[in-house]
């Protein structure tokens, strides 16, 4: 998507051989990227969240296994580096489907060639995750549509963290169909979750909406709820960092109370995910791995000063103990329908299995 | 309650003739005092939070009217001084009750009484605050008491906002009974919901409870749903704001979604309020009115700077709009009981009516 008028994804290979990020830390009030060199600056970019989102850690990982194989390509270093790529981050099930993507296409290729094969398959990675993207912005959007059509007035959204283009390579997730929307001329406004404690609708979200042009307000992660009682959300649609094969969705700490609002008074909720995310050996949310993240995200909130640059303020006072979950479970009688690049389907085994029958014969 | 040993309460006369409160606008970090000796104070002292809570804001809206008399006992000042006084924040019940009871107590008394009158009757508001207070503390131990004896182990609370003796004149509405369980040896752990925009749990609830030595731990608003998900909290206890006389408690944005989640995991949900919170002239809840306050409590975040001087970062992007809305409600069915001065009682019209039958008969 645009910024200032220019084209970007979130990553890319330069031609002098590094992988470029947007430094997603520095948003909103910087606007920077950074060069990936080696495995270590992969494995660093993902675990401080320079670069974060399922998709995008995803991606992220991908090259980061191309980046040790440049350096070292032996089958010693492709386990290392497996082992230190799926290590930064414990929840993602992309980042452990792109792993397996990568040591898939590596199999049987030689040593010599094995560099050259990594890159073009983490490449490959990044297209198809565009590519996925586009198609669930392009089935999402028939129920933005939908509501449209029905109340003829202006479609009110709600989504909570980062599901956009900057979650992604392109397009995002829960955002896709928002865009896809709005370029449509569909009227649609988002209400965005300001997500504590990464603050990552408030710095990211709204970044990438407004620099899009889609209408959108920025809420305390605790409105919500209000705002559906008084009939001011029309649907929440959220993305997912891992999905069960029963349709349980794990997505950033939160989500399941907006989910409970959401049930509470009428309104769909809907998980946007590509097929990467699901994982198909889990039936329970609740064996999802819940990361567990430095309590100085909590205790402390970097901003911009009143100098004009970035500072950071304790806001717990020092004797206080603080524990810091990235994630929460929505279970799959919350969700109103999963949207994913083969188009929407009921949040149970048979809705998955429906849309992707080879893995239910698999399985 | 005590802060480094001395006992304080949030608001006092002093010798000198002014009214003296605890900044809260500037705690955790900086303890200090402001004496308030006008009408405008008052009001200003309230509207900015530098005393809130909604029992706070009631005694200190009492001092303001007796500060206001002091300065002109007329008939014109004293409508004045109630207007200005109401007008300062919309949705605290205590407010209006407060300023009710004012009214009442200088009704018939001549100007030149009417000064030293007010001083009395608000100093009496501030006693009575603080018997109804314990009296909340003695009745909701038993709850706490309970919930020990039948599991044997330390006792999970969850938290919202601050309902502490800094919400209050002293001891607090939902911490009371939390400080009379741990002076009494039961073993309790609170769970602080760190409580956006204002952050007044990180704030105020975890400074209180760390100065009286309650073992706590401040999470995200976000997280108390899956701490339930996961049988880590034994019980919810909130405040109120306002209290519909059917039992619908508004309180702090995001309390409602505290209330759907224990009522999804079936954890009791209480809310701790005086008599002074509740409205019987309302039935509904979605007759409250709803405070909405500064878009700049969310936009910008004010902590404690690496230089040890309290900054301001800006931490949403210029151009998103913002809304700030400052309570909900959580309707009745939601509210295992309401714990008040004279019991608990089932949040109903029966169940209130029960503890305070006079009302039964003048309404």
């Amino acid at each position: 998507m645009k910024i200032s008028g220019r084209h970007y994804r979130t990553i890319w290979p330069t031609a002098a051989g590094s992988v470029r990020v947007i430094d997603q830390s520095r948003l909103p009030f910087e606007f920077s990227t950074v060069d990936l060199n080696t495995l270590d600056d992969a494995a660093q970019a993902i675990r401080t969240m320079v670069v974060r989102g399922a998709p995008l850690i995803g991606a992220t990982a991908a090259y980061g296994m191309a980046l040790a194989l440049r350096a070292n390509a032996s089958d010693a270093h492709l386990d290392e580096a497996e082992r230190i790529l799926r290590a930064t981050r414990p929840t993602a099930h992309n980042l452990a489907w792109a792993l397996a993507r990568m040591r898939g296409a590596l199999a049987g290729v030689a040593a010599k060639e094995r560099a050259d094969a990594a890159f073009r398959e983490a490449a490959q990675i990044c297209e198809a995750d565009i590519e996925q993207c586009r198609a669930i912005g392009l089935h999402g959007v028939e129920i933005i549509r939908g509501l449209a059509n029905a109340s003829g007035r202006v479609v009110n959204i709600l989504t909570h963290c980062n599901a956009g283009w900057l979650a992604c390579v392109d397009w995002g997730t829960a955002l896709s169909p928002i865009y896809t929307a709005h370029d449509a001329g569909i009227q649609v406004h988002v209400w965005v979750d300001e997500t504590r404690p990464r603050n990552q609708g408030a710095a990211l979200t709204a970044f990438e909406l407004a620099a899009h042009g889609v209408p959108h307000t920025v809420i305390a992660d605790n409105l919500g709820g209000h705002l559906m009682q008084r009939g001011r959300v029309d649907m929440v649609i959220v993305g997912s960092d891992r999905t069960t094969a029963t349709g349980d969705v794990c997505n950033k700490v939160g989500t399941y109370l907006k989910a409970l609002a959401a049930r509470d008074n009428d309104v769909p909720f809907y998980a946007a995910l590509p097929l990467s995310t699901i994982d198909w050996s889990l039936d329970q949310g609740r064996d999802i791995p819940i990361e567990e993240r430095s309590s100085t995200e909590l205790t402390h909130i970097t901003g911009l000063g009143s100098s004009g640059a970035m500072e950071t303020v304790r806001v717990v006072p020092e004797g206080s103990p603080v524990l810091n979950l990235g994630f929460d479970v929505t279970p799959a009688r919350l969700v109103t329908a999963l949207i994913t690049e083969r188009g929407s389907c009921a949040a149970n085994r048979a809705g998955l299995q429906g849309l992707y029958p080879h893995r239910q014969e698999t399985r």
